[in-house]
């Protein structure tokens, strides 16, 4: 399994065919995306989350997305000694997958790495994404249920609204809930949650837990909003729906790619030419861009 | 101006003759991005600026992003009102622009929002990010210099780099330079921009200027940073570079849409079948992409 999905982070030729034998054995594992800003207590949470699983006899896969430094084009190790603990159980797979470049985003070869561990029988499949940015949206697009970790002191609800977290939440965790501030925190969550629901007519009642996740207090709670997220996505039909738009943003995104390596272009579909007109004014976006789709749609290939 | 910036941000069918209008009138303008965690004092960094390159004579322009708020379909408002001070004044233009949907990132329309900026001869364009997300790496992706506004307390370097920060600010600002750990903040960005250097061998030195933006504080600091970093792009050839990649990003999307327009496709490129034979398993990401790949190419569009 670890070595599939090094096929998958390298982009193997060999892919399409794998991908192709794993289509048959996809949906039957939770995948439950774990974000939230650094310091919040992320990779102790999942660590304790793991525990709890494992206690249920679940078989747990970890992929925790590290942002890549920019210097060392290597990943911080920090995180990973936490999971140490867990690394001799054979139902349990750990694997640390580089972020897409320096963009600290979830990597292109995450939805095919998620398709491995789906289709190798995990139960659940965490993915825990380190640090801010364009990872805590990625990841809830990519998840069933997605868990934001937050800690006192994060600030009021206007905040925690600017951060963009309230919307991309299906289970707010508020872990070190025995610091000065919790309950502010949780009452303010609990709040914004309250007048998002009226006004969405959603019908999920996001719950907030409280968690000390050194010492796994509230871990059970959370355990059990997981299952209870996961019955209400099946019978609500939303399950199929996001696994739907799951599924068409990441063919769009292979056709994308598709496209690009038909046209062997530096900047994407855009040829350089082109770029560096509209850069100078020479040209302008729109003119630019119908140029480069009616390149895409009537002149032959190369590839 | 305001007038046509509105008519970016509904998507006037007018705006390719619009931009095509505009293109000769580009590049005249410092685009500046202003990025950083909530409550760091973007804002009123913002303000402070504002403040001193008027009291230079230049023009300003500002962009603020506000992530739209889930619940009222509206934006936060408390910042917008530190600008009022300058509400009045001729050589500033102050808008609000909404960020696109829920997911708290840059709206499609800032590029061009940009465009009319430039064109109407402002010398320096602020867009100022509210909130963490995608936003900040957007932000540097658009702009010509990048400010990463931070506070002490942010954590040691460890937690900066895993936020991602470092590899976007050309210019870094401590604010709140009179609290307690300023020094230590200071002093691990610098150790951190050092080791960067090193390894990617820039010659711009990123410089880091500590601010009370409350009291303008180190403002002359950051005023001359940004024209030292402007003087270094144009000298090194790296704004030419940066505006190209610019463009060229910004015509990929709009070529996008038109693709997605042409085919009037609910889930961009992919048609709803397709996403839910991939999401059921009947079908693989990779067959689905070379599909979409072929209709685009091949078939006759609707449009």
């Amino acid at each position: 399994m670890g070595r599939l999905i090094s096929l998958v982070e390298d982009g193997h030729p060999a892919l399409p065919e794998v991908m192709a034998a794993l289509a048959p054995h996809q949906g039957g594992a939770h995948v439950v995306g774990l974000t939230g800003a650094p310091g919040v207590g992320k990779s102790t949470t999942t660590s304790a989350l793991i525990t709890a699983l494992r206690s249920q006899g679940k078989r747990v896969a970890v992929l925790a997305v590290d942002p890549s430094s920019p210097f060392t084009g290597g990943a911080l190790l920090g995180d990973r000694i936490r999971m140490e603990s867990h690394a001799t159980d054979p139902g349990v797979f750990l694997r640390s997958v580089a972020s897409r470049g320096h963009l600290g985003g979830l990597s292109a070869a995450t939805p095919q790495a998620l398709r491995v561990l789906d289709a190798a029988g995990f139960d659940v499949v965490l993915v825990e994404t380190v640090g801010v940015g364009q990872s805590e949206v990625e990841v809830a697009s990519r998840a069933d249920t997605t868990v934001v970790v937050v800690a006192p002191g994060l600030g009021d609800g206007i905040q925690a609204a600017k951060a963009g977290i309230l919307e991309i939440g299906d289970i707010f965790a508020v872990n070190k809930a025995d610091r000065d501030g919790a309950d502010d925190t949780v009452r303010d969550l609990r709040h914004m949650i309250q007048l998002g629901n009226r006004e969405q007519s959603v019908d999920w009642r996001t719950p907030v837990v409280r968690l000390v996740a050194t010492s796994a207090d509230g871990i059970p709670d959370l355990v059990e909003s997981l299952a209870a997220h996961r019955n209400w996505l099946a019978s609500s039909g939303e399950l199929a729906a996001r696994r739907q738009r799951r599924a068409a943003a990441e063919v769009e995104a292979l056709a994308l790619a598709e496209l690009r390596r038909g046209f062997g272009a530096e900047c994407g579909l855009v040829p350089t030419d082109l770029a560096a007109a509209v850069a100078s004014g020479d040209s302008d976006p729109y003119a630019a861009a119908h140029r480069v789709v009616q390149r895409l749609t009537q002149e032959p290939r190369r590839q």
